[in-house]
């Protein structure tokens, strides 16, 4: 899946903000690609971007509409689809992060064979995948690995890249899910893959790569999560992770949707290791990355300075405190891939 | 899903013996229902029963063709299409147990249409599931676990459920591949449910019952196996198994379809236990199966005794040498569990 940008970020009219939490999530990194909002009468949460309409839109160079909401059952409003075959018709692609497959719709699939648009839908997977074969491939490779789901995992890779490209290193962020495949406009929502593929599907979204390059790839769940850990197994085989940051909520519990206790950070990197061995045997940590929103700042930075002395690790707040002391790590443990 | 019998074997041209294993296992455990099979010139597996002609399968009353082979990515080669498209022509209907699924070729959809046939992809499940919850329900569950994939995981509980119905024991076979749900006539092929729903998916393939009864779950690939580990765990976790049996084929040198060495049944035995503590903290071995076909019976008999003692299990080739010693463990360790 290729998503061409720029976009125009189509938001409905949703009833809040977090209905709206995909769209704020790809403007929040890729403002450069987002050249407006178009919302209909009623729409309750807001880009802070220029609301355009579909010919302004068009005007400013963007090639896909992004359907980047959720709405109640992932079901698409009947109320939005004149606007998307208005926008097909102007010709925009669509991409869209609804359970409702966009070809399903008739005006919507005609619309779009009659003008040869494309209609991308992150949650399905069209690709079809090798399963993983477990063959070392060139390329170095980071995963962010969890002690629960949405801990920060996206957001860490994220900031990762970001960081490391403003040192002028190689690195591509790695989508695995539906926000993130927005983001990066290519990848899979690993959790439509079907079973079988789960690692051959990564294999495929961080290929064979120049030595130096580093592919940051987006985790998901934890090996810990009764309902997601064989998802978080997959993806680390196929990721062959060179090295991984944990990523914790240090608020959390129980993880999320059970009634588990969640596991220590100490835990997840031993299995971690242990399993990611399998298809990598110099795998290791390379730092903690805690979400402290809940925390004061003084608590936060006592919070970090423990679990780095307890671990050996840098560990940060990456939104909070920035990536630095990853990449420094990153750079100590893997000097020859980086420029001197 | 319900699939007409008898069944016409259409065994393509495939490469090998192990390509075909699910024709081999519904030969075994529904020979009655297998009037012939039909082989492309090359194939090179022989099921044991008549080569007939779609003609004269049709004439020995067969209602379905089955696509009962194996392949890399489950894909339908293209110079297979011609022949279930002769067999839909003929009157048959077409099961297959590959990921591509038969509809989605347009001279197989096209063919089954016009000849008003039913096409059944039995890895694919209309079935929606919800994640895993990892709640501890009623029931004991048996889960075959494997060195390897092909390793025999299905013909263990399948011996299983014949043998302890035998002693009057309450005990079901559940399927969770392709062969299995073709031999039980239910369950889920859990390679092919969406990555997000595998323990989802099982604990709705054995779910809560009768503190007496036993749900004996078939096994999938391996916790080892590169490829498909994340299905294992996703398995184990939503099996919440209180005994598992380790299978095992002892003449395999790497792992099948790629280059990794083969776990030690202790190893497999401890990784079993201490990932599937996860949703059962009182997960046990009590057996292990070992496919000895490539042995002579006195070498057979010498390796199930050494490990049976190595591991302080019951040892023993369900096929040859039968079930009693399993039955007998799992009877001694839930005796409260069994009828006196």
């Amino acid at each position: 899946m290729q998503i061409a940008t720029p976009y125009l970020m189509f938001l409905g009219d949703v009833p809040d903000r977090l209905a709206a939490k995909t769209a704020y999530g790809i403007v929040d990194w890729r403002p450069e690609w987002c050249v407006g909002q178009l919302r209909l009468p009623g729409c309750a949460a807001d880009l802070g971007i220029p609301d355009l309409t579909i010919a302004e839109g068009v005007g400013k160079g963007a090639r896909t509409l992004i359907v980047g909401v959720v709405n109640a059952g992932g079901v698409l409003p009947a109320h939005w689809i004149a606007t998307i075959v208005q926008a097909i018709e102007a010709g925009l692609d669509v991409a869209s992060g609804l359970h409702t497959r966009l070809g399903s719709v008739p005006e919507i699939a005609e619309a779009a064979a009659r003008h040869g648009r494309q209609l991308h839908d992150v949650r399905h997977s069209e690709q079809r995948f090798d399963t993983g074969k477990g063959t070392r491939r060139p390329g170095l490779r980071l995963l962010t690995v969890g002690t629960d789901c949405s801990v920060g995992k996206k957001y860490t890779v994220l900031a990762l890249e970001k960081g490391m490209r403003a040192r002028g290193l190689d690195a591509d962020f790695r989508a695995t899910g539906q926000t993130g495949v927005f983001i990066s406009g290519r990848g899979v929502a690993i959790d439509a893959v079907v079973a079988d593929f789960i690692s051959g599907a990564v294999e495929w979204i961080a290929p064979a790569a120049d030595p130096r390059h580093w592919d940051l790839i987006e985790g998901q769940g934890s090996l810990f999560h009764p309902s997601f850990a064989g998802v978080s197994l997959g993806l680390l085989h196929g990721a062959q992770a060179d090295a991984f940051v944990v990523c914790h909520e240090p608020t959390r519990t129980t993880m999320r949707g059970v009634k588990h206790p969640l596991p220590s950070i100490r835990e997840v990197i031993d299995l971690t290791v242990q399993l990611g061995r399998l298809t990598n045997p110099d795998i290791r940590p390379t730092g903690i990355a805690v979400n402290t929103q809940a925390l004061k700042e003084a608590e936060a930075r006592a919070l970090l300075e423990r679990l780095a002395a307890e671990h050996g690790l840098p560990a940060t707040d990456p939104v909070r405190f920035g990536v630095d002391g990853l990449v420094d790590r990153l750079v100590a443990e893997f000097p020859a891939e980086f420029p001197a």
